[in-house]
């Protein structure tokens, strides 16, 4: 054969999609790459390492770090897997201990799905669409409509369905938070849309700030930018933000001024650590009770998942998005997009419908189940709080203080000589720097530059889902031998 | 509240995203939504329908068509749903009768992805990927690198990734069959790239005519259409065909020749009831030892899927492509842009080991499984000959005999009479056609025009996954009628 040098092949990464090339997603890009060699490496028994495990705190991936999964859940997956099992209801309760509600949740499922392994219909199983409009009734003390729900393949095929909908033209542009989870901005590079960013305001909580929407929205204008939607993510990814009424109802306002789309990202509503959530859909709608006819012509999709929360069912691939005030033949042709991909993984549609309707008080499983999720949540407030005492720990670093989702995202003062060690090697100082705590401690995280910051702010984003504390000690070690290293 | 009609919204269907709106995907279009309207009415006990079953033979969804799934995978579904079931391996072994090989295979798999509700690496799970590379080196007796291994969520996962990173520009073309499943031109035309259409030889079982192949390539080539790919589905989807190994070589040597990259959509591999089925990766290095240099350049993606063959487990979303010959840097944007997404379902991943690894001569779950899936298969074979009977019965109506795949599409010769109703109804008449069908009859199939076909012809695809043969004879007697009416 001939050289590979001489080859010419078809597709260079200079003729291929340039948006496609031109999209960044930090989450899993080069330091998740290298942590997972490090990984390898001491799987095979390398001695080397100045640490002996890696710590993936750069994803929110609970059961990668040891979370259980919630037996309720998993007990009546393995059913929903081989319904044989309900040929042997004796066993599955006296050898088992499967309770009597689990075997009920399996049959209702199998009612609804036929069998985890058919297609579903393109927008979810219908029956599993009125449970999560039940639930959404619950939640908000408002009605909603099964035939607005669309179940899908985690909230990130949510997102991608409604802006590849949205974005029309290069200069279509989305509001977008900053710091932000990056699946939006890759997303609109690959749409070859714009991103119209606004700041979160670090200082109060990372907030929103209306000032700042208003501001990015008008320079948008005045750069030809048709600004057609905003994004919140609440609570805030990768901040931890959980935001007052008062913030959801002033960018609802905006909104509906603009004449602008809603998207609320609240895959994180579960995890609440201070206050408590108000859904966009409850405030909207409250709002509409109190000022009839102002928020009519409102657009809001709002999405949800198994990933996050107590259940943490990452791998399950179970989501929803909510489109409330959307015209019928749009909405028809988010259908016809999401019917290209067929359905959702329908075992991931179950874990919706157990998501949304977990075992209630008075139910078999329910002391389990409970005890289970209020285990997790402690846990998570814990390492939360542990690591937010390690930062005050460190020279240099400031953390708002833990008040939802899985994350913290402190600031870091780097030291000019470590922005130019950074420079030498191309890199952002907050990339160098986590690259630096990554080789030292196998702590993996995320620079805030994956994110988005005020410029000349850097930041590094940690999840704080690693089992035990002990880690967070070599995070203040790393911290103090790099500021000394580069003083 | 105001009037809906004084309402305006940011997006209407004139504003959206015009490329979206242009996708056609008739597989899940208005016949398969009438289909359920009338299922929900039967199960509602409505009475008056000339019909008291709906077949949905308009999608490959063998499970929803009480297909059993295969008991050895289910089995070991429901052990990595559960494994806390493996504390009780007695139970399971003396009284559920799971094999031994069950136990060990679920042991396995978690051992490769951990939990199944946590992401795996974007690309899939090392240990499957090269469980999939094993199983190539087996099919083809050619080596496979599990680097090159994507699992994704289904194969239609893979067609979108390779698509996006392949449509760099609006003149950018794909060749693509005609007839097709519509997944590839709708995805083309959500990227507004550009299809190239080329017909298949009807008249040649359906096979590839390089001849029509090389003058789409030129008159696309005129048009200023920069082709940089072909995409093959073999065996065919409608079409039912198979290719012979000289089809193969022949797109081989073109795509050499115009330095086009081959998308082989391989998932019904398995569905093979005449002659046998040769993967395009094994006649490419086959060519590659006889005709060493000639080749070198060529990249080629083939696709598999466990939502077809006698698995059939489509819910799971499970499936994988080979990337062979493609440049590293490629490889790493098709990494980045699936990365976005997060990872494919951890659960279709490991279905997709069960299917690369069945159980083999001598394992426990051995004889049920061979059993299993014997009697697919021969169901299948027999089915898809009762339905070409059927067809030879009918006046105009003309099909290839059945050779691969889940489907037949045999051509109608549609009245005048009824070209002019349609034309009415604003229908193409193969549209027209298959809504009469389906109100007759309650068989949903397919019009022809969902799939492309030669001008002044009509066809129409029919899985022959329905149990039983006797709406077979509710279709003959459904087209006689409709052939009397429009005479």
């Amino acid at each position: 054969m001939s050289s590979t040098a001489t080859l010419q092949k078809s597709l260079t990464i200079d003729n291929i999609n340039p948006h496609v090339k031109a999209a960044r997603y930090a989450v899993r890009g080069e330091l998740a790459v290298k942590s997972e060699e490090y990984r390898a490496q001491l799987d095979a028994g390398k001695k080397d390492l100045p640490f002996d495990t890696v710590i993936s705190a750069n994803i929110g991936n609970p059961q990668q770090l040891d979370q259980k999964p919630l037996t309720f859940f998993r007990q009546v997956a393995s059913i929903l897997e081989n319904p044989c099992l309900l040929e042997k209801e004796d066993v599955l309760v006296s050898a088992l201990g499967y309770e009597k509600d689990v075997i009920a949740r399996a049959r209702k499922l199998l009612k609804f799905v036929g069998s985890v392994g058919a297609y579903s219909a393109s927008q979810g199983a219908m029956g599993i669409r009125e449970e999560v409009a039940k639930f959404i009734e619950r939640r908000d003390g408002h009605s909603a409509d099964p035939s607005n729900i669309f179940l899908s393949n985690g909230a990130s095929a949510g997102v991608n369905a409604l802006l590849n909908i949205i974005c029309a033209t290069p200069s279509t542009g989305v509001l977008v938070p900053i710091p932000q989870y990056p699946l939006y901005t890759a997303t609109l590079s690959v749409l070859n849309a714009r991103c119209v960013p606004y700041y979160l305001d670090e200082h109060r909580q990372w907030g929103t700030n209306l000032d700042e929407i208003r501001a990015a929205y008008d320079t948008a204008q005045q750069n030809g930018t048709d600004t057609r939607a905003i994004v919140i993510i609440n609570p805030g990814n990768p901040t931890g933000a959980s935001l007052e009424v008062q913030d959801i109802e002033n960018v609802l306002r905006f909104a509906a001024e603009k004449k602008i789309v809603v998207m609320a990202d609240e895959v994180y509503q579960t995890n609440v650590f201070k206050g408590q959530f108000y859904s966009f859909k409850k405030v909207l709608r409250d709002l509409q009770q109190k000022e009839p006819g102002t928020f009519d012509n409102l657009e809001l999709a709002s999405l949800h998942s198994v990933s996050k929360g107590m259940i943490g069912e990452c791998g399950h691939r179970g989501g929803y998005y909510e489109m409330v005030g959307f015209d019928e033949k749009v909405k028809a042709e988010v259908y016809k997009y999401v019917s290209i991909q067929l359905c959702p993984p329908v075992i991931g549609q179950c874990f919706v419908e157990m998501m949304v309707n977990p075992p209630k008080e008075g139910e078999e499983s329910y002391p389990l189940y409970k005890k289970e999720y209020d285990g997790i949540f402690k846990g998570l407030y814990e390492r939360a709080m542990a690591l937010y005492e390690a930062f005050k720990k460190m020279e240099g670093v400031e953390c708002q203080s833990p008040a939802g989702s899985m994350y913290l995202f402190p600031s870091i003062t780097i030291p000019p000589k470590a922005i130019e060690a950074a420079k030498q090697q191309n890199k952002q100082p907050d990339e160098f720097y986590a690259l630096r705590m990554l080789d030292a401690t196998g702590v993996c995280t995320v620079p805030g530059s994956g994110f988005g910051q005020k410029d000349g702010s850097w930041h590094f984003r940690t999840t704080f889902l690693a089992p035990g504390t002990e880690w967070t000690g070599r995070l203040v070690e790393f911290h103090n031998g790099f500021m000394k290293e580069f003083s």
